[in-house]
């Protein structure tokens, strides 16, 4: 596979074209953002820990029957994947309250939710990334109502299959984001990564916090953090440190 | 009925125990209050045309078979109206993208949606009363499914009838809020207030703003539009004032 021009660039990886038109090249970058970009940093060895989770958490899932974009590690910070049209929304599973959760209703953090929630948000910069009703998802026609119950649902599985595995590793997933994508051929398919950039993450025994609230809360060594949930994971922590 | 104790004074109206347990006694107030409060004034005139019109309208709905608390018009600033315990839902109706929602989806002010939208906000001034999705409801337990599912289906019909009723009078119904309570017996009823303050009402020919936003945006005199409204509405404008 040969690496070509430079697709895009979002906050957190690069994504080139290959010699094959399906097919892209990431490069997980070492920036953290947060608060819509507002506050940014360049944190060492932060793309490779997201690219190796990332890559850990794809294959489980593919295990599990989950398809995904995912097809390869290439190196520390690079994996190929399937080209997608991404969803422009993005899709929250929710097991805890915390974060803009617990802004919005009011929940305490922590409060363990009766069921998990689903939230969808417009994957929009511009507008800040509001939350969305079904509703005006459809004003938008950012999707059908069948591929927002598809969505739901399957976020819905994956949440009951990433609680699991990071319980027995002693990590409480207490809500992540997913980003769907549709391949040329009309294929949904769960695409972009899953890390602590995009998960809360807590310790289970000491509700330590293991993500990137570490940074935007300036609570602590985010590089730290990171190798932390690698290693629980069973990853090479430190082969290319 | 006699009035008696002050029970709960808002932003827009004052409620009064009366002798009789299941009435309550309202009384309009001339403040106008915008962003959740921030901007205020007092101006001579509006609690009489918001009993008005609110008068008006409860009286046309329930000639459509559309029950709320409203009784009687008692004098022009004070209503009677049944006692309900308010379920905290602010009910959105939407048929023409305006305000928050043109914030929220970035859809220009002015569009007509592709069908009405419903939206539920939480009434509670200290978290800015913040839209809600079905699942977030259930969390907070402010309703049960079904409830919410009964709300929107009267909302749309409450929507379909009034949405009529102001064209006819040369009025566009671009959206507004309802509040419905719960009386003693348990059942459920449209309730608070429908006026130039809950709802936004453009003039059909030339979209001149006919409600609070000539408050919120500083666009106009504010009782010269809802004595334009009360007008339309073949109510008696100039008996008391
Ligand atoms: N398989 C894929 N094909 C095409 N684009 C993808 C794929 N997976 C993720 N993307 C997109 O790549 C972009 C770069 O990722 P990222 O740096 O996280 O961007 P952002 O700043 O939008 O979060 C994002 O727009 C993401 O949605
Ligand atoms: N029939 C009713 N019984 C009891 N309370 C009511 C009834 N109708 C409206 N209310 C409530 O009366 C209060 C006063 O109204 P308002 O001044 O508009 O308050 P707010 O500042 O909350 O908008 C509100 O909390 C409203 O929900
Ligand atoms: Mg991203
Ligand atoms: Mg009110």
């Amino acid at each position: 596979m040969e690496k070509q021009g430079l697709l895009y660039e979002g906050k957190a990886k690069r994504i080139y074209a290959t010699d094959e038109a399906e097919v892209v090249w990431v490069e997980y970058k070492d920036s953290a953002t947060a608060y819509n970009g507002e506050k940014k940093a360049t944190i060492s060895g932060k793309g490779r820990l997201n690219n190796e989770i990332t890559s850990l958490l794809f294959d489980y899932l593919k295990s599990a029957g989950v398809e995904s974009h995912f097809i390869e590690k290439l190196s520390s910070t690079e994996q190929l994947v399937k080209r997608v049209t991404i969803i422009p929304l993005e899709v929250v599973v929710r097991n805890i309250a915390a974060g803009s959760f617990s802004k919005r209703t009011g929940v305490e953090e922590g409060k363990l939710l009766k069921q998990p929630i689903v939230e969808f948000y417009y994957k929009n910069d511009d507008l800040g990334d509001p939350l969305l009703t079904l509703d005006h998802v459809l004003e938008l026609e950012l999707a059908t109502e069948e591929t927002v119950n598809d969505l739901k649902e399957r976020a819905v599985y994956i949440n009951t299959l990433l609680r699991e595995y990071f319980l027995e590793r002693e990590v409480k997933l207490v809500d992540f984001k997913l980003e769907f994508g549709m391949t040329a051929e009309g294929t949904i398919m769960l695409a972009d990564e899953i890390s602590p950039d995009t998960c809360r993450l807590w310790d289970s025994n000491t509700n330590e916090k293991l993500d990137k609230d570490v940074f935007r809360r300036d609570i602590g060594n985010l590089t730290e953090a990171y190798e932390q949930i690698l290693a629980r994971l069973g990853g090479s922590e430190s082969c290319i440190k």
